[in-house]
């Protein structure tokens, strides 16, 4: 097993969905993608910031999940990072309410020291800078994984192309894949994405699933087709965690296991939005994803003969 | 290798998409139906009706592909259905410019004597009252396959729910299972539609492929990523040439082969919209639908050990 170091914001959400409303609950991208990735026992470092009114409760338990927190900064006078978003009724848009940055408008992120010869690092969406900033911390990784999303598209483009330069994943949605692209056509807009620097490409469509891209080859993980999405908020980092998280157990980054990573990370993402905020992936038993997985065998899995 | 009986259109069609723009060609579901089941060498006959201005051509390379053509009606002094369409930037939406029913405002579909004991009914889109025509001169098949479309849910939907009643497979598009059934979760939709009769429920996603749902199974054919999709008329159709055609040929009405059979149909259709109309159908060489096959193989095939 490797270590895997997460980079994202740690962070409280308020969600309205047509099924519901939550106050200020825990939330942000390290959040899901540590939780994702703790459903594999990997040795996880989460690099973030909170403010003092961030409840000593949620770093305790990312603790008990296994992530090493000495690289979560605990700025006691100040705010945690607070988003709010009300999802529309087909859960596939969404408007942001708030965003209050408050601790994060000045983060620096710091590796810690035990941390900086990880295998792995999962930089989850923030800052181009705060994510150029970790990986420049970095003795020799062996694997870069990068979310990010079309607000730094919109604002922070040349920084950002500087970051997908120097990774070997990236994962975007369909939408941000062609306007970072320029193209409509996904196959095309991988091409041109990895033509940036990374090997490999992930374009996450939601419910409609996950590609891979590399080279020539492309490999397509379904999202499971649900009765009912209570809250899609956390789904993309969940998905990143579980593909980085899988990765850094195996320590097997080729393409072939990739497309394992894939569908652990397809997996989990269908626990995430069955509940609002991280209540589903707190109480996720190891039976509970081996079923989902066989789940995703019997959805996908065909015999043909050739004849 | 059982008969398969093909109802729906034979037809002129006229299309524009971003890649241009052709005249009248040959078009039709039954058309479309056709070609995609003489994949299989299956004994097939095509049961609908043109006009005297149908060339004679067409109708022999439909006879050349295998098809029986007794029961496709020609009316002399009568002009073939025309359809054009305009297909929008995105290749997902398309506005109709003409709808000419001519010859097919009084169609009365005769099935000829020697395949009324087909096995395998594949009713391509048409109004329900023509469907249920030919199901009541069927002698008992073992399967009859239900394609039909939106229009028919908001003109004629009582007699297009007698058709649901008895049929064991229907497929419709995402959108459209959404209006028949009141409910926008594919899911819960699927149930709903299920409890109208068919047993086997088919939801097709265009580019994000399509669901096969069975009980409480479910199974999922992407679509092929493609870098360029010249003309999508005729994919659905195509499509359910594949699925019928496959299902006629092994005989083996089965969940599991209908999983084969989907793929089969997702193949075939990814071929179709590479082209304008039927022309990459009508050049189709086995060793292509073979790789094409594999293809699909890796793009949904993996390996997971369950630790």
């Amino acid at each position: 097993m490797s270590k895997l170091v997460i980079v994202g914001t740690v962070a409280f959400d308020a969600i309205e969905t047509p099924f519901g409303k939550t106050d200020k609950i825990l939330g942000g991208a390290a959040t899901y993608i540590g939780l994702s990735a703790s459903n594999f026992g990997v040795d996880g470092a989460i690099v973030s910031v909170v403010g003092g009114d961030f409840p000593k409760d949620y770093i305790s338990m990312l603790e008990n999940k296994g992530m090493d927190i000495e690289g979560l900064e605990v700025i006691e006078d100040g705010k945690t990072f607070f988003w709010s978003g009300k999802y529309h009724n087909d859960m596939n848009s969404r408007d942001t309410l708030a965003t209050e940055l408050n601790v994060l408008a000045d983060f620096n992120p710091v590796v810690p020291d035990s941390y900086k010869n990880a295998e792995v690092v999962m930089l989850g969406n923030l800052h181009p800078l705060v994510q150029l900033g970790v990986i420049n911390q970095m003795h020799n990784p062996k694997l870069i994984v990068l979310d990010t999303m079309n607000f730094w598209m919109d604002c922070a483009l040349e920084e950002l192309k500087q970051v997908i330069a120097k990774v070997d994943v990236i994962t975007i949605n369909d939408e941000e894949a062609r306007q970072l692209s320029g193209e409509y056509s996904l196959v095309v807009a991988a091409e041109k994405i990895m033509a940036m620097g990374p090997k490999y490409i992930v374009i996450k469509k939601g419910e409609h699933g996950a590609l891979l891209f590399h080279d020539d080859d492309i490999f397509y993980a379904p999202a499971l087709p649900l009765a009912e999405v209570c809250d899609p908020t956390g789904a993309g980092d969940t998905f990143a965690g579980g593909f980085s998280g899988y990765l850094a157990k195996t320590r097997d980054f080729s393409y072939e296991n990739m497309k394992t990573a894939l569908i652990y990370g397809a997996a989990l993402a269908s626990f995430c939005v069955e509940k609002f905020g991280t209540e589903r992936m707190l109480n996720l038993s190891k039976k509970e994803v081996h079923q989902r997985l066989q789940q995703f065998k019997s959805l996908t899995q065909f015999d043909i003969e050739l004849t």
